[in-house]
């Protein structure tokens, strides 16, 4: 991955030349990572200066890209961005892109106190925004975290369920991605069940799964640093019930609209537009999701969203959840989510990279 | 805990009002839950107003205090800090306390643009200093939570372990902690065997566990949001090598040191020296840790640091950890970490939260 992270690095400083400032000091650590290949605790990158610098206050862990210098500041060093100020002074540098998104007033008054005639001005997400497109290395990434969550979800659903808790069943599902080889699991499983059943985010509680429940699980695995998600609703025992085959159905239509929705030039609301709109036509209107789906990669939740207000339009190579639910208080809901690679319809068109089933399973 | 809350909200209000600025804005979410109860996702709280408000972007899951107003925000409605400034020009403040070690500085920028005249002057760690001494309710949460810890390690050391990897006997000891009542666990369990045991913070790799490793365990629980920790090394299967003898007894006379230096008035600086100067004296002055412990409380690693240039002194009713450990690249170490409450010798002295023994154990 060297040649990609110096690649990377190479199109952020022309970025950053075009912007007015040649040199940026990135500190948010999923960029950090992103542009190096490595994120020690509290490292910070330089970019932009004679060499590339990746300063860390403890020898690393991981081994960053080979064509980028490591520094390993002394113990009680303070803080690496004071000291790349301070590395920027010795080479005569006037100005200095900062992430002012993640830097906080603090360790940006102590750049300042430091350098107070280095001129600080916002990098701004032009970082997150190089990260929206994936390389073919990326995606490949994505594409084993999808296959790792999806067997751990495969196996859950082979056993027995009725009696057994949400917590116990969350803890299990992260157990077994961890068996399947991924570096952790993505982000909190969310295991919902009943009245529970279809909220986002839901955090599994005591509460054990029963005859008639719908269940809705939400898991995803990090591999190589890259988390996908993945999220099915099931019922529980018996044939279900006519509401839960409406609503399953609903939801149902309405993610596979999003699905559809997705390909190259299309506006990333036209997306959410397309899956909830079909929620709409079904009669569901309250109480959906802020957004249908947003950017997966280094972070769980990246741009783009797909989101009624969100602005700008879909690439070629970008990952995305698509993600409708529809959550009734004290009944439950239905969540139906995939992490998807945008495609042209030339290849085929959008690249599925989660496949468990999405029939509604009686378990 | 509603009275407890609305105390520690006054108790702010005073140091505010002190230090010239009646209204404060707190960002940081282990400070929101301090003072209102409940740390619902990117909730701020604004102190000092007519009414304490917390604002948040989504209808809080947690109930938090009574005595506190909850201002729930519009979908889409932006940042909750944005927010409180628009509430604060409404209410005629002029002056606002904001926790540049937290706030970013685009934030700061965003509500300095929507209330220009608005002087926003530094918090600081008011917030911090505040959560150094424990209620006895919060003491009781630490209470149970090592508790757990020590049921979830007493329960490991009774299974096999010669033949396991340390990725999959940290998630067990994860799934005990959850078993035995945690809300989870306070940070990620650490599993080190070989030549990685002793190293502090250790992620756990698919290194198995050998006949005559050391093993180095570092776990904690969660419980009603409080965060202990206790580390223990073992030796595994044969009696322990001559080597692995004389550094545990090493490591185990520097943590007693540690412990026994723990008293009200006692400067953090001083526990640090005893723990160190019982390595030096026993002939490891090599790689030893950057501090022999720290405070733990909502977060795992809180103020007091117990580290050679620390400023500052214990009072009663501070939960330290006392942690220190020897490294020897490529052979192992031995780290020995017990959670304690500060008390006067009047009280008994230390109270020792983490009681699993302490003797080197071959398993």
């Amino acid at each position: 991955m060297s040649d990609a992270h110096a690649i990377r690095r190479a199109r952020l400083k022309d970025r950053c030349t075009a912007a007015g400032s040649a040199t940026a000091l990135v500190t948010r650590p999923a960029n950090v990572r992103y542009l190096s290949g490595a994120a020690p605790a509290n490292a910070v990158l330089l970019v932009g200066t004679d060499e590339d610098v990746l300063i860390c206050p403890h020898p690393p862990e991981d081994r960053p890209d080979d064509t980028l210098r490591v520094h390993v500041l002394p113990t009680e060093a303070g803080d690496p961005a004071v000291a790349a100020a301070d590395f920027l002074l010795a080479q005569g540098i006037d100005t200095l892109a900062v992430e002012e998104h993640h830097l906080t007033v603090a360790r940006h008054r102590a750049i300042h106190s430091v350098a107070p005639h280095l001129y600080l001005n916002d990098l701004a997400c032009t970082v997150e925004q190089l990260r929206i497109v994936k390389d073919e290395e990326e995606i490949a990434a994505l594409r084993t975290a999808a296959e790792i969550a999806d067997q751990a979800l495969g196996e859950l659903l082979e056993s027995i369920l009725v009696g057994r808790t949400e917590r116990h069943l969350a803890l299990e599902l992260e157990r077994r991605l961890v068996d399947h080889g991924a570096d952790g699991a993505a982000f909190p499983t969310s295991v919902a069940t009943g009245p529970h059943a279809g909220a986002r985010g839901h955090r599994p509680t005591d509460r054990r799964v029963e005859e008639g429940d719908f269940l809705s699980v939400c898991l995803g695995a990090t591999y190589r640093g890259y988390r996908c998600e993945i999220g099915r609703t099931f019922v529980i025992g018996t044939a279900p019930a006519d509401w839960q085959i409406d609503l399953y159905d609903a939801v149902f239509a309405a993610q596979r609209a999003g699905r559809e929705a997705l390909a190259p030039g299309v506006a990333y609301r036209d997306v959410d537009r397309a899956a909830r709109q079909a929620l709409e036509a079904a009669g569901w209107s309250e109480g959906l999701p802020a957004l249908m789906g947003h950017g997966v990669g280094l972070e769980i939740e990246e741009d783009p969203q797909l989101a009624p207000a969100a602005m700008g339009k879909l690439d070629a190579c970008v990952p995305v959840t698509v993600e409708p639910g529809v959550h009734l208080p004290g009944r439950g809901g239905v969540r139906i989510d995939d992490t998807l690679v945008v495609r042209p319809e030339a290849d085929g068109g959008p690249e599925l990279l989660t496949i468990t089933t999405k029939e509604l399973l009686a378990l």
